[in-house]
């Protein structure tokens, strides 16, 4: 089995399933703050942190970027704890998402590409591939810290992503 | 009493009595992830929120710049929760804080500049200005929702910031 795994735009509506979308976007409901400045757009996620001493923990990253098209190999999911990318100088990432209930068959993958001004939250135990970005991007994280297993892996094989 | 505050670069270890700097600093610890494609500088702040149903939440905003100098009127704080801002089109932010006991007292207030890669945390109780930037920008924040007061506010006067 093997698949061509395209890319369709990140939405918070496609992207529901799976997790959240972190945007200020034109149509998602907001209220003004700061004198009428800004906008924010409210409570878009939430960040769950469960298990023995789980907090939630705020990080950086700074990723190389991969060259599409590429081949996958690997899965992962959290089953502790939401995990959020957030890029911080406007690098479009691909995410690449499986149910919470995968069962390892590749045709049931979905991949997405955002548009650069957008932060993702996975939700817990959401499969996921590990992140892509298109330029070296700088990105904080927001995830779990703590005791217990919060990592899962499954292998793979077929699995070519394209733009 | 007036004052005519000046700001200095943000780093995490000027910053480290009011908040936490979320960036994939050059000196910071880190480790490779993702096959060695990325370094995460893992747990640089921590979420707190507390209090009645006090949750971690991920929003976006959406803020117009402020044109500088500019004169300050009003300081806030979060007793029930930290804050964090991250900008994700690389903007720079003007971040003025004050001591958890702030008394009110213009001479101590202190003013920062990001460099447009950082997120910074105001830990909760942290006496802070609402979020100034220099040009549109759009950010993600971390903070808490929930019951229970969670915004205390005081008024100033006599305070231009300068970059």
């Amino acid at each position: 089995m093997s698949v061509r795994l395209k890319t369709i735009p990140l939405t918070s509506k496609d992207f529901a399933p799976y997790g959240d979308v972190i945007e200020a976007g034109i149509d998602s409901p907001n209220f003004p703050i700061n004198d009428g400045r800004a906008q924010r757009h409210d409570s878009l996620g939430f960040v769950d942190a469960l298990g023995p001493e789980g907090k939630p923990t705020l990080s950086a990253l700074f990723s190389q970027p991969t060259k599409l098209p590429a081949s996958l190999h690997i899965m992962e999911r959290h089953p502790l704890g939401s995990q959020a990318f957030i890029p911080m100088d406007g690098g479009r990432m691909i995410i690449v998402v499986a149910p919470k209930t995968w069962n390892g068959d590749v045709r049931h993958l979905q991949a997405f590409i955002s548009n650069g001004l957008q932060g993702i939250n996975y939700h817990l135990g959401v499969w996921h591939h590990p992140l892509i970005v298109l330029k070296a991007t700088h990105l904080a994280i927001v995830d779990r810290t703590g005791g217990g297993n919060n990592c899962d892996l499954k292998g793979m094989d077929g699995v070519m992503i394209y733009i």
